[in-house]
């Protein structure tokens, strides 16, 4: 496998962190690791940023009795990190559990211990987990339409691979995508819930009429997928919209994770979150204006959507949000964007989408 | 879309059908529908075909004042179908739900009964759903390795898809399968539980050196997944292995229903069953042969375990089955695909699976 060199100023940042615990000991001091506290305690929502921040609350870890295992773990963690690095190879975070177990007494008794430990090495060097060259085990995110993405196959020779050439298939977003690079002169970036709404825009041509990237999240994004649309996003300079269920788990489960992150990972939305998203549907004025067919809302999504208003510090922020909430309770109803097929199977592309799309400063922030 | 000429002769037992109820109207006589009884109690299983096979038990539908909505929603679900096929068209179940929203008091009220329905058309035509242009919503399996597909794109045109040149990405397997053909000299098709082995294999070029295809099946694999496998070693007549985790959702959810189908789509798995895989592994023998780290089985492991060995008539047909889940039992331990990373990163690919591959002959039924 070739050597890798972008990576280098990480595995250079850990060598440089070892050296400082190395020099402690060898005059007897006893050394300390500072992470930043990673809960929504410490979490700040910057619009202008556009996601969930960090804030400046650290917790440091001097080596006692107490905590000689934790320690001799997170360092066994950061030169395994490094290692990959070096050798341009990568683990899952499930195979790095399962690597501990040659690591005698300070081997993980079960895989949360080495996420946790993971988690903290990704947060006491400002970098995501991909960077450290550990590895989510889902996969998820299928692409169809007028992109191209630089990869390299496993001699590291340079590929090209083409997106629009995958017929009624489409092109995986692999676990890792920090390496990828981009070619494309599409003008926005649809990303939808629905395996089936993507193979509906596929089937009829969308991309192709409308110079656009289709990426197909299959529910809640990955990590993978939601990295993927950012990286593609800030490269191109092109705007995202997306396109779910009108319901509070497309609202807050999909949408709002894709832009702004969720709460438990405030230390990675910065790399994960795409605060260029916009949202395109289907929104409670569309169930009217289009006269779709509904279902009624149930308990959980009552209990969702008042929950947003009264916590989430990203509907607290949003007006239009709020609005659309209410709006959405006061009807009682939810709606899948598979609803448009009441209308003809061609109706979301003929007349929805090209409608909506008219009009793109109106879509929900 | 170009017309197809290949589905025409669905679109003509639809129209005969049809044409049956119209003329026994026209004769003044009760019309009648026949469909058979999909369920285990209609089911064999047949070790020669390799699948859980329908038997003779059919229900007949005759038009009268109680059936004649479930009546009319049958034929209005024929005639959909039709103009599916004739058009080169497909609708996802959730679509042809809401299509129904427009047949008037024809109309489902909920999607349950619409797939009902789709399921008795299906089975009173013979084929599978993917044939009437009725295609599931859920998506999934990665592919990469020595496989061109061929398919075309929305205008028709051929295209060569090269499963070779997708670097750490994959091909995306469509929700639809039945109009694809392969070229490929492959050896053999590794079908994978998770993404992260996946990704390992194609990190490490496992398929280049070993000339072979790798799938990803993301856990239980979709019915387009299992499809697709079932196709491409048809076609291109070569086998299958499975490499799974080792514990009972790995044996009888994922690889079970792979080779054999599953009891409550029985008059499917004609279809959808790979009889041709066998099982690489991982089994409780190789947990001793590769000194794996495990964990404990859960109760609900074992529950499943001693079901199958009493009531899965897949189990009770093969005695080595029955030994190596009885080995489990004993062993008390399940073990999962990633634990090789014990030995190193690159033991599955160095030494597992070429040491399994040797003797292909002892893998499991």
């Amino acid at each position: 496998m070739p050597k890798s060199t972008k990576q280098a100023p990480v595995a250079r940042k850990i060598a440089e962190n070892a050296k400082n615990v190395y020099e402690k000991i060898l005059k007897k001091q006893k050394p300390t690791m500072i992470t930043p506290v990673r809960s929504l305690a410490n979490v700040k929502y910057q619009p202008k940023n556009g996601y969930f921040e960090m804030q400046g609350k650290i917790k440091q870890r001097t080596l006692t009795v107490a905590t000689v295992k934790t320690f001799a773990q997170t360092l066994k963690m950061m030169a395994l990190s490094k290692q990959l690095i070096e050798k341009d190879d990568m683990a899952t975070k499930r195979e790095a559990y399962y690597i501990s177990k040659n690591w005698g007494k300070a081997g993980f008794a079960e895989q949360p211990e080495s996420d946790t430990i993971m988690d903290d090495v990704e947060a006491m060097f400002g970098v995501n987990r991909e960077q450290l060259k550990f590895i989510p085990e889902e996969k998820g995110g299928d692409v169809a339409g007028k992109l191209i993405v630089i990869d390299r196959d496993a001699s590291g020779k340079k590929l090209k691979i083409d997106c629009t050439k995958f017929g009624s298939g489409a092109y995986s977003i692999p676990i890792d995508v920090e390496h990828l690079a981009f070619e494309s002169a599409a003008k926005f970036i649809l990303a939808i819930e629905t395996a089936g709404m993507f193979q509906r825009l596929v089937k009829y041509d969308y991309w192709h009429k409308n110079n656009c990237i289709l990426i197909s999240m299959g529910g809640v994004p990955t990590r993978a997928c939601r990295r993927f649309i950012r990286r593609l996003s800030d490269t191109l300079k092109i705007p995202v919209y997306a396109f779910v269920d009108g319901d509070p788990y497309g609202y807050f489960n999909i949408y709002r994770t894709l832009k702004v992150g969720s709460g438990n990972a405030a230390h990675l939305n910065e790399f994960f979150c795409v605060p260029q998203a916009t949202f395109l549907g289907v929104t409670p004025q569309d169930v009217l204006d289009y006269k779709l067919p509904t279902h009624p809302l149930k308990d959980v999504d009552v209990k969702r959507a008042k929950d947003a208003l009264k916590n989430d510090p990203f509907v607290k922020h949003h007006k239009e949000w709020q609005q659309s909430i209410n709006q959405m309770l006061k009807m009682g109803v939810r709606v899948e964007q598979q609803a448009f097929a009441k209308h003809g199977l061609e109706y979301v592309v003929d007349k929805y989408l090209p409608d909506k799309l008219k009009n793109t400063a109106s879509f929900l922030p």
